[in-house]
């Protein structure tokens, strides 16, 4: 049994960035109706979606956005990996507070169901030869996993006490078209960007470091699975299940590309773990979602996009 | 290995609290100079304690409280297992991002150590037939628990990244002298209240959901030993590590009383779980620090002091 989106509305909050923009396509195609919220309007193929633009800290905005949707998808970040180690409380207040506010406010607001974003990268911290499963202890490595984790367990409260059906999603290593190579974000983004111009791209340790990497379409189905799965789970790992040393991903890359990605090993970063790796069988048991595309044809669809740009 | 506390100045903050007292007396038998900080002046054998009068919440008066100090043992609580539910975004401003800042304030002025009273009885969450090491799966059960747990999580970056070393303590059921019956905190407590008034206490469930209750002596001395010891973990069970029930507690309290306390079973609550009791081998062998005094030991002086109120 599943939930029918039918036309319902879902806001897709954090909708112009990288998986938000996927996400909103992939909502329209289920048959719901969506409407996008962030910081900028929206332009290509997303310009005629309506649209909320402004901040989700705002309480009387984001509760007028909320009112009258059926679900909301949250990818709101307002950290990111590399800097919120700087400033805890304060990425506290801005991540957490925020989040947990927004959740509340949707409650309040009638909506059914809020799916969240989670980081599979960075909440388990710990390496483990094993694929993780959502019982594997969690240790984030970083404020940006410290403060997904803790949105999680609040929502898991909010879904236990409150009417509104809460789910928080641990995506793996996310890529594809759209997804810039800014801020550190992205190994696919960075490698793509320095073939392309030419540059050296330098990378922490030896590349034998294993990561599960997805390709964002298979993410945006993943979100549009937990809006209509029947009775989904508070906490689930979307990924690959695959384990890909980062040397492997670079020839997979070069491959999609036709073009060599220059690069330079430098000595390892204490952050980074070996191997982080998800079991993605409770995806499959509980939301009737597994990964579908071949990381090649993943990885071939964005050097397209690349290559436009 | 073990640092010395010989002169060295330790904050407790929250100094004025059940474990608080405990946890200045143990500090100060440890050869260290205390330093209490609470909302009001302490009184009692305490009177004497140099003291800062006034919230954490308070970062210029905090810093002030913080400088100059070796260590800082953090005990303040802005939020109760049974009312945190009611606004979680509030509960995280006021519990995680304030702690977090206090936290943050200490390294900056120079603390070496910050030992923090998180909750063995809330972070871990689900059913466990087996005494639960630190690497169980944690699923809070409440929002006191999962501000408890975000925090861990916060210091654990900050021992890693700051100069500052940091030391989470879950504190299973602690009881003990100077434990009130207030706001429905503490089992043995509230047992000793309605012996001595005559009042029947109700008890939600059949009494046979199994605790870990340790006495609040043992509890002061665990925050001694990771103060001393020479590189505690990030995260340690202090418990028991005994299971006992409801039931068997009352027969115990009754014992230590002389007197009998009236009871009435009522439905279970749903969030009351069967059993949570701690594996206390990591702080055996990381603190060494064990439980020492025996349950009728302890039942025996808090019936004292209850006697004596």
């Amino acid at each position: 049994m599943a939930r029918t989106l039918n036309g319902a509305r879902v806001l897709v909050v954090g909708g112009g960035g990288f998986i938000g923009r996927h996400v909103v396509r992939a909502v329209k195609d289920a048959g719901a109706q969506p409407v996008g919220m962030d910081l900028v309007a929206p332009d290509g193929d997303l310009a005629n979606v309506p649209w909320v633009t402004g901040s989700v800290s705002d309480p009387a905005l984001f509760a007028t956005a909320a009112a009258g949707c059926d679900s909301v998808v949250f990818l709101a970040n307002s950290s990111l990996p590399n800097t919120a180690n700087f400033d805890l409380a304060a990425e506290v207040g801005a991540h957490v507070q925020v989040s947990v506010k927004a959740a509340e406010i949707c409650n309040d607001q009638g909506v059914r169901r809020f799916v969240f974003a989670s980081s599979g990268g960075t909440v388990y911290g710990n390496d483990s030869a094993e694929p993780l499963t959502e019982n594997a202890p969690t240790s984030p490595r970083n404020a940006y996993g410290a403060s997904k984790l803790a949105i999680e367990h609040y929502l898991r409260l909010i879904g236990a006490m409150r009417p509104m059906w809460t789910v928080a999603l641990r995506v793996s290593n996310p890529f594809g078209e759209g997804q810039r190579a800014l801020r550190n974000q992205g190994f696919v983004a960075a490698a793509m960007q320095h073939a392309i111009s030419g540059t050296t791209m330098p990378i922490w340790g030896d590349g034998t470091v294993e990561r599960d990497f997805i390709h964002v379409h298979d993410v945006a189905l993943a979100f549009v699975a937990a809006l209509v799965a029947e009775a989904p789970p508070a906490t689930v790992n979307i990924g690959s299940g695959q384990a890909v040393s980062l040397r492997q991903m670079l020839a997979e890359i070069e491959t999609a590309l036709g073009a060599p990605v220059p690069v330079a090993y430098e000595a390892g970063r204490v952050v980074d773990v070996k191997r982080n790796v998800l079991d993605v069988g409770l995806a499959r048991r509980t939301l009737d979602w597994s990964p579908r595309l071949p990381l090649a044809e993943g990885l071939a669809r964005t050097a397209a996009w690349w290559r436009a740009q």
